[in-house]
């Protein structure tokens, strides 16, 4: 059984039921429900395990908090609202390290602030083995302004903001430097080591990444950032709903080869990606190179970007662009919205659902 | 770090950040946050993790669905709501069993339906190696009608609704079970097995508990059904709070001596129970001799009774009783609100924060 057969018998027994408020149930990147006349809210729930989503022996705890609440508001960022409350499940081993919790917690609290988001209740938990932070974010939106996945239309531009392949060049790194295979360079992680007495002391281990280390590559750092401390593009997001231009949006977190034959799936459409349009090749290749991968393979199946992926009338490429650059955030036309038969291809080959799936 | 260290932590961090539209952050069964002019959001959140919540070899998957249902249902009931959205993240192994899921499903499924609310969204996520469910429950109630854990009064009598600690005999008897210390009485616990094909069979062990062995004292059988399926009081929560009767109230999650040092610690005041009143020692006797344990002990410190605790004035006790007996609910006095000074005893013997805290 795969995450996507999961999620559709989940979604298959919730349909079941009468729909009242709801203006979005399951198949977006939030829920959507009625607040009054004019606004809704966005709710949406995102779970971190240890493991799966990250390794405690090079994510700093300020940076993994941060991350938990970023990957969160991203999804609301890619519908077009506003971040407003948090809810968090928090699990911790027994044994957990109060230094560490107070690190975690400390960057949840400032990234929530950073968004707007106040962190209103929750749960805490003995995890047997591995932290898990599970986040319920809600935010809100005028109703007219919301974008599903759901509107793309023929003819299309597929856009995507930011660059892609960084995180997955970044966590890539991490791991070959885990396992000694980064060649010549020097492993980079060391063990995170907070001070004895660290409630927020800005300099040791806990509170920040380690330092970049001088010999490095300096290309290599936005990679390594890309996977720590991913930054949610809320200020485009509503800029771009603002336009009333935007046909369908999501955010890409499992690769833009899924995310992208989600919308379409959800849309209707198929669609045409220009790989040799994808924003990132440049500073992705000397991680690749190092490494020996490819930069296609990350920035088409990679995930954990956390950019922006939408649709758009060609004629209206030019606003598109006028917004984005006010907001200083590059945006790049990768693609075209085609008819539904195509699938997802670059060039003639298909590309679809190329990205991750827990239990695929 | 106890757990409550935790919680004060996060909530301290959070108390620096502007309140808005936010009615009761943490520190009550739910976060309250203004829906409109008349209604409040009530939201909650809470997290069943496997070997620490729930033992998969005992627990079939459709009672455990529902379980994570009614656990996050009986904080919106003890605030006086009715439960509206709910939001699910499910962690399961790599290689879990499709049959199991679906059972899973289906309780959750069933119990959404019960208590009146919606699955509009969540995350389906890798578990290294324990199931988790994390729900985020949102309820709803009119404003003036929201009862606190902050409302107690001087001289105010302590009630409790149904019975206490049977969930925590019942959970005893499965652990003795499995290590074979139930004496003279055969194990209850044999493997789970679903039937190849169960999608929803009712018949075979996933889809209903496994067949009450004949052998077995049928005083037993309210313990095992209370541990494997409690259910959420929110009828009784919502015709509380209409009385208008009812200052201050919360839900039994973590046992009652625990539970109520929180609601004296908000409503500043102390606590007398009578520990002979506690209801449910009668039927809990037979668990208790068989296992050589006390019933007083699951009684006051056992946790997961999901029953109401609540106070309000002597003078209304007839109320009280009323309309908790047109709801087929039994409701008991157990004690007196005293002055803060005074702690949460039984007779003169301090018994505050006895129950469960995962990392003390």
């Amino acid at each position: 059984m795969t995450e996507r057969d999961l999620i559709q018998q989940i979604q298959k027994l919730t349909l079941q039921q009468g729909r009242g408020s709801v203006v979005q149930g399951i198949g977006d990147d939030c829920a959507v429900v009625t607040k009054d006349q004019k606004d809704v809210w966005l709710l949406t729930m995102d779970t971190l395990v240890e493991s799966v989503h990250f390794d405690c022996s090079w994510h700093p705890p300020y940076l993994l908090g941060r991350k938990a609440v970023t990957v969160n508001v991203s999804d609301v960022a890619a519908m077009g609202g506003k971040p407003v409350f948090a809810l968090l499940s928090l699990g911790l081993p027994a044994d957990f390290e109060p230094a560490w919790a107070t690190e975690l917690n400390r960057g949840i609290h400032d990234a929530c602030c950073q968004y707007g988001c106040l962190l209103i209740g929750g749960d805490t938990v003995c995890s047997p083995e591995k932290v898990s932070l599970t986040l319920t974010l809600i935010g809100e939106a005028a109703q007219d302004q919301v974008v599903y996945r759901h509107g793309a239309c023929l003819g299309d531009t597929i856009w995507v903001s930011g660059v892609l392949g960084y995180a997955a060049a970044g966590l890539a790194w991490y791991q070959s430097s885990q396992t000694g295979q980064t060649g010549n360079i020097p492993p980079l992680i060391t063990p995170i080591q907070s001070c004895q007495s660290c409630q927020s002391c800005q300099s040791c281990q806990s509170c920040s990444p380690p330092e970049y280390p001088a010999e490095y590559p300096l290309e290599l750092k936005p990679c390594l950032d890309a996977h720590l401390n991913p930054e949610a593009r809320t200020g485009l997001g509503r800029v771009l709903v603002q336009t009333g231009c935007v046909h369908a949006m999501m955010d890409i977190s499992d690769g833009l080869a899924t995310d992208l034959a989600h919308l379409c799936q959800q849309s209707k459409v198929g669609a045409r990606v220009e790989a040799e349009k994808l924003p990132g090749r440049q500073g992705l290749a000397c991680a690749a190179d190092l490494l020996q991968k490819k930069t296609r393979d990350w920035m088409l199946a990679g995930g954990e970007d956390y950019e922006l992926l939408f649709t758009a009338s060609p004629q209206d490429s030019q606003i598109i662009q006028d917004v984005a650059a006010e907001q200083g955030i590059r945006v790049s036309p990768v693609g075209t919205i085609t008819e539904q038969g195509q699938g997802v291809c670059d060039k003639e080959q298909q590309i679809s659902f190329q990205g991750f799936d827990h239990f695929a």
